[in-house]
C-alpha cells in the first residue's frame, strides 16, 4: 500500500500518558480514575503501558499513590513499567509486584544539575545498583535519556553526548533506551545524527525507542525519519497528557492518537484501536476538565459533534 | 550539517495567510491591516505572498476589499498572486495590476459541486479561457487542486483522480501547480504516490507545490516526505491562519512558523526570518483577537513571556 520504502510492518507504541502525562498535569487523578484510565487503554490494545512512578510523594505528589494503583490494577496482559529514581523506588516497586522498571537519565550536565541535582556521571553511576537488582529479580530495565536533541539552558546537543551515557547504560544492564526530545526542538536531520552515531557505537536499532515532545509541531516527522532508520518503539502520550513545564508551553508529549494517524495511514501495524484510543482521552480530558491538545482527537471530536 | 539525503538547499516558502487564511476567519480584517499584514509579512523575508481573492463579494464578504487592497499595497519586490474564480474575477485582477493569479480545483467530484457547483470537468473547463486571457497578458498562471487525497464525503481518493485534472491544467498553460490536503488527512505514503503518478505523467516536480492542513497534525511529515521526493515550493499560513471548515476543526493550513522550524533545522534556506514571522503572527492574532494555532508561535511566546 505504502510507496515509502524501508519503514517497518509493526511498531510498538509505549503510552506513557499514565506516568510522564499525569506527572505533569496540574490536577492530581484519584487512583480509582488512573486504574480506570489504563484498563481503557490495555483494552484499546496499547502493548505497553508505563503505569506510574514510584517517587517521593513530597516531589512529584500527583504519583504518589503508586503501590495502591498496582494493587487496583493486579496483573494486566501487556508490558507495564513503572519508574524508579533509585533502590529505594526500586524495593518499593518490587514489593508492589512491578514486571519491569526504567531509570531516567540526561544527556546534558544542566538539565541533571537541575532534574537529578548530580552530574551526567554520578546520576549514571547511581543506575548502576537499581540497574544490577532489577536484573536478579528478572526484570527488564528501560532506560531513558532526556535532552537528547536541544536544552533550554545548552541549546544543541552534540549526538556524541547521547552515546556515552547510553553505551554505559547498556553496560549496566538495561534492555531498551529511549531517547528523549524534552522540549520539542528536535527536526529530522539532528534524529538521523544521533540515530547513526548510535549504530557507530554498536547500539542495535530494535534495543532503542524515541520519545518526542510536539512542542515545537515536530513529533510526528521526526519518527517518520527513527522509523525509516529503523526504529521500532515509539514513546506517546493518550491524547497528549502531560504539557512541557521546562518550555512552559500547553504542548509536550506526542498525541498517541497523532502518532496512530500516521502510522496507520502508512499502513503500518499497531494493534491500538483509534476509535477507542480517541474515546479514552476524551474522557480522561473530561477528568481533568480541559481539552486535549492532540490534532486527531480534536478534529474526530468536531467531525463527529 | 544535515545527514539525511535528497534535500534540497533552498525552498520557496509561499505565504497563503492574507488569501486563505484571512477568507476563512469568521472576523473581517479592515484593508488598511490587511496592507500592514502584507507588509510585514514581505519585510520577515516571505518570498511569494497570495494577496487577496476576486471573487463575488457576497460570497466572501472577508475579501470584498481586493481591488482596494491593492491599490494600497502598490508594487512589491516578490511573487503576488491573486486567486481568479473566472475570467470576471481576472477582469477584474488585471485593472487592479495583478501580476500573477491563480485559480482553484478540485480532484474529487463532491467538491466541485458543493464549493464550484459543476462538475470537475467543467470546472476545469470554465478555466481555460481564464488561464488563455492571463497568459496571453503576460502572466504566470498558479493552479490549485484541492482534496488530492482525501475527501469528507468521497473517502480516500486515487493518485489517479490528481492526475487527470493536472494534465488538463498544465496542458492550458498554468506555470505551477498546488497539491492541496484540503481537510488534512494525508499521511506520508499517499504524498509519495501521488508524486510518484505526476512524476509518471510527464509532470515535473519544479512545476509542483505542496498544500498540508494540519488538521490531523500530519503536514509536517507530509512536508518532508515532499522535499524527498524533490518538491522545493511549499504552501503555508502565517501563525496557521484559516481553520479548516471542512472538518469544522480548529486547525487548517500548515503554519509558516512550524515549516520554517523544520526547514532551518534541516539547514534549509528560506530566506524568512523566523523570529520576525513570529512577530507578525501574535500581531495579526491580536488583530483577530484570538491566539494563534501554531505550535512555533504558541512555544515562542510563552518561551519570551
Amino acid at each position: 500500500m505504502t510507496p515509502l520504502d524501508g519503514l517497518p510492518a509493526r511498531v510498538t507504541v509505549y503510552e506513557v500518558g499514565a506516568r510522564d502525562g499525569l506527572q505533569n498535569e496540574s490536577t492530581i487523578v484519584p487512583v480509582g480514575v488512573k486504574a480506570e484510565f489504563i484498563r481503557r487503554l490495555v483494552d484499546a490494545g496499547a502493548p505497553a503501558v508505563e503505569l506510574t512512578s514510584f517517587v517521593r510523594a513530597d516531589r512529584i505528589p500527583q504519583l504518589a499513590d503508586a503501590t495502591e494503583l498496582l494493587d487496583l490494577l493486579g496483573e494486566l496482559p501487556v508490558r507495564t513499567p513503572v519508574l524508579v529514581p533509585n533502590v529505594k523506588g526500586l524495593d518499593r516497586a518490587l514489593a508492589a509486584g512491578a514486571t519491569e522498571v526504567a531509570v531516567f537519565g540526561s544527556a546534558t550536565e544542566s538539565f541533571a544539575q537541575r532534574n537529578l541535582n548530580r552530574t551526567i556521571a554520578q546520576s549514571i553511576a547511581d543506575f548502576a545498583p537499581v540497574v544490577q537488582r532489577a536484573c536478579e529479580a528478572g526484570l527488564p530495565v528501560r532506560g531513558y535519556l532526556s535532552m537528547c536533541f536541544g536544552d533550554p539552558w545548552e541549546g544543541a546537543v552534540t549526538p556524541e553526548q547521547v552515546v556515552r551515557p547510553a553505551v554505559t547504560l547498556f553496560e549496566q544492564g538495561i534492555t531498551e533506551l529511549s531517547l528523549g526530545d524534552t522540549i520539542g526542538v528536535a527536526t529530522p536531520g539532528q534524529v538521523a545524527a544521533v540515530l547513526d552515531a548510535l549504530e557507530v557505537a554498536g547500539i542495535d536499532r530494535d534495543r532503542l525507542a524515541v520519545h518526542f515532545h510536539d512542542t515545537y509541531g515536530q513529533a510526528l516527522s521526526n519518527t517518520l525519519v527513527a522509523l525509516q532508520h529503523g526504529i521500532t518503539v515509539v514513546d506517546a502520550s493518550a491524547g497528549g497528557l502531560g504539557g512541557c513545564p521546562y518550555a512552559r508551553s500547553a504542548t509536550g508529549n506526542l498525541a498517541t492518537e497523532d502518532l496512530l494517524w500516521q502510522l496507520h495511514g502508512l499502513g503500518i501495524e499497531t494493534g491500538i484501536d483509534l476509535t477507542a484510543m480517541v474515546e479514552t482521552s476524551r474522557w480522561m480530558a473530561s477528568q481533568l476538565g480541559r481539552t486535549s491538545p492532540s490534532r486527531v482527537v480534536t478534529a474526530v471530536a468536531q467531525a463527529t459533534a
